[in-house]
């Protein structure tokens, strides 16, 4: 297999002066790209700084025939580090979030300050830098991002609640980045790195000191952000030479109509049953979640699963569903405002265009109506399916998971809207302080 | 089943003004709780706030011939909070982290404000109002906490970068409350609910909107709330019907000895294998780590695997293991100092107990010596193995995961501790800002 070259890439590192940073700054430069060495320079706390850390490691990548300036700025301020970037080297092409303090202490004695300085520093920090790069991401339409999160975030850990938090935070905000990056190929993935530290120096063999040195961390950082490397919004792990993956499993749960407490204990066996549990994609939850109302709809008392199935108002069978959102909308547009989007579908008959309705929630007054996106605005998604297969969708009668998989279900242009769609059904409930 | 009743109990739900909140409140009192039900009355924004909306749910309360009082703070000042149900009802046993508020914008348009704003209600909030619980949680030995995540922090979602990243954050927030919590009785968990809203309204069929009730979140968080439910550290998700969880499952990875950039990329479909892949709970973690440091050791050089296995200096073959610890703690004690622990190893022959070796990491000096913790002092934990075991174990030829699930490793007392001696060793290489 080739190298993998950098030839031409600007990349930052957040906290290279030491540790894992170090060893990626100097394993980019050897591979042809510029480093930004960014260290404040602090202590483990975050109590102090100097430039030397930084400097230090600058020096090691010249003196071996490589590229890289120092920078001193706290990760707060992002677009310092990136103007560094883009003064001695003209671009940014990818951003190492590495830098992080620690402030361990028990939930009971944690001060308000143990909390923020932790949150200041690998959260608010890794957002500053990568907000500050994502222009240039953008305008280019290339970016790499490294979220680097940790076990102690992903299982939580005795003593770092402020730590844990932050770091569950980071593969969130991955997550998001990778679909907002998606369609301008920036790519941003969470990674768990473990590795040895002093302590492992002081009370493990030698040899396992050598086994979890930070440099086996290494060569995962730098092909999750290669170019030729197309993974985005997972989470990788690394340490001691071991390399893997973690996802999000759902189990299959359990529906339960009209469940009260005393059911769910009644049913706590199936509801937290992990057999067959798979791992789903953002596309993939709002099938799940219409999945889980068809079956709701399925056994409950009947009363469901009859809309849009009226087949005497029109020769389609999901007019009808139309007229019911043209209604609720009239009823009530203010939540619809949060779309700020048109949504086209085309209905089938036997595979043939029978009709085009579009779902105008971008200009107002909101409107539904039949036949293509008016006065030469363009649809943000298009959904394509058979009219028959809307019906039964609409109806709780067609898993539309299922559906989309299938192929039944077509979905074209910013199919992310509808899972945007979801977040906003979901979130407004929790919108009251 | 017996009604689950919560006579004498306090609980505090934020957010509590509408939505969610709201069917908590209630259902809570009617279920015999004392409620404090918290709404600053705030827009969705978080930009207005007003009384009216925590004072007509305690109303609607009352006329039922509950037990409510309000509260109109905002969650930052938790202490106030939890200061409500003390002064009304003299304790506080359940708080249901709901409040938020949204500030949906695109990451590339976001500003500082709108990242700090949802941080600080969601994370902050959620962490103040748990904090101010803390103390009278672990007093009297009894709590229970929900933390509020979303879908929309576990698989991201576009527009809602701080929001997903806060969600998120939650889940590791509960997770660590757990592993701290665990001895006093203090259970945590997170919910992701689904539900219905205005925008369902207004586009969905009356059907679905009824489907996705936010009642049918309710009963959820009632049991996990609930004295007879002893789930911890869990992910939980409600809506429309269903119930389930979520896990975090780990691939087997792969371990590749030295492996540069190009191995891992060409072995990347085994390191992103998820066949077989498995959740992991905390304790698991380290015996993973190092069982792939024994793969590690097994396939390097040949230059691993003998440590502490010289069979001449004692008739323990694990005795040089202890005393090169204690020739590490001598070099180098500084890390050590995060411990703040005992730990005791009694090691077995045939079964009966051969020695005890000490590892103080609490008082300093620090020291590691043969026999039972001196000076009156206990071990935080105590490991009993096989001296043969032991001496496998840390020659990396014998998979400690494996030796504690199959008991040949015992674990007794603060098992958490060995979790974060390992949080520490792979946090450590972060510690540079």
């Amino acid at each position: 297999m080739s190298t993998l070259r950098f030839d031409d890439r600007v990349v930052i590192v957040t906290g290279a002066g030491g540790g894992l940073g170090r060893t990626y700054a100097i394993e980019y430069a050897k591979r042809g790209a510029k480093v930004v060495v960014n260290d404040l320079g602090g202590d483990r706390h975050g109590t102090s700084a100097s430039t030397s850390m930084a400097d230090k490691v600058v020096q090691e990548i010249k003196a071996a025939g490589g590229q890289a300036v120092a920078n001193y700025d706290s990760v707060e301020f992002g677009e310092k580090i990136v103007e560094t970037a883009i003064k001695n080297f003209g671009r940014i092409d990818i951003v190492v979030n590495n830098a992080g303090i620690l402030r361990d202490v028990s939930f009971g004695n944690m001060k308000d300050l143990d909390w923020d300085l932790i949150m200041k520093v690998h959260l608010k920090g890794a957002y500053s830098v990568t907000k500050a790069a994502w222009p240039y991401f953008r305008k280019q339409k290339y970016g790499r991002v490294i979220m680097t999160s940790s076990n102690s975030g992903l299982y939580g850990s005795f003593g770092q609640a402020n730590y844990s938090a932050a770091k569950m935070a980071l593969v969130g905000l991955a997550k998001t980045l990778s679909l907002e990056g998606q369609k301008y190929n920036i790519f941003s993935n969470a990674l768990v790195p473990t590795a040895g530290s002093r302590l492992t120096e002081t009370v493990m063999p030698e040899d396992l000191v050598q086994a979890l040195k930070p440099e086996f961390v290494t060569p995962l950082v730098v092909y999750l952000t290669h170019e030729s490397c197309t993974e985005t919004g997972q989470i990788f792990e690394a340490g001691a030479g071991w390399y893997g993956t973690t996802q999000l499993y759902r189990g299959k749960g359990k529906v339960i109509p009209h469940a009260t407490a005393e059911d769910l204990k009644a049913n706590w066996s199936s509801i937290v049953d992990m057999n067959n549990a798979r791992h789903y994609n953002a596309q993939e939850l709002m099938g799940e979640l219409v999945s889980a109302l068809s079956e709701h709809g399925n056994s409950s008392s009947g009363n469901t699963g009859n809309t849009g199935g009226s087949k005497t108002h029109s020769s389609l069978e999901s007019a009808p569903i139309f007229e019911e959102i043209s209604k609720g909308l009239k009823e009530n547009s203010t939540a619809a405002k949060n779309v700020k989007a048109i949504i086209m579908y085309i209905l089938l008959k036997d595979g043939k265009e029978a009709a085009k309705f579009t779902l105008d929630l971008k200009n107002e007054p909101f409107s539904v109506y039949e036949g293509d996106v008016k006065n030469g605005q363009k649809a943000n998604t298009t959904v394509t399916i058979e009219d028959s297969d809307f019906a039964e969708l609409a109806a709780g009668k067609l898993n539309p998971q299922k559906a989309f998989m299938s192929g039944k279900l077509k979905v074209k242009g910013n199919i992310m809207l509808l899972q945007r769609l979801q977040g906003i059904m979901e979130a407004q409930k929790k919108a009251k302080l």
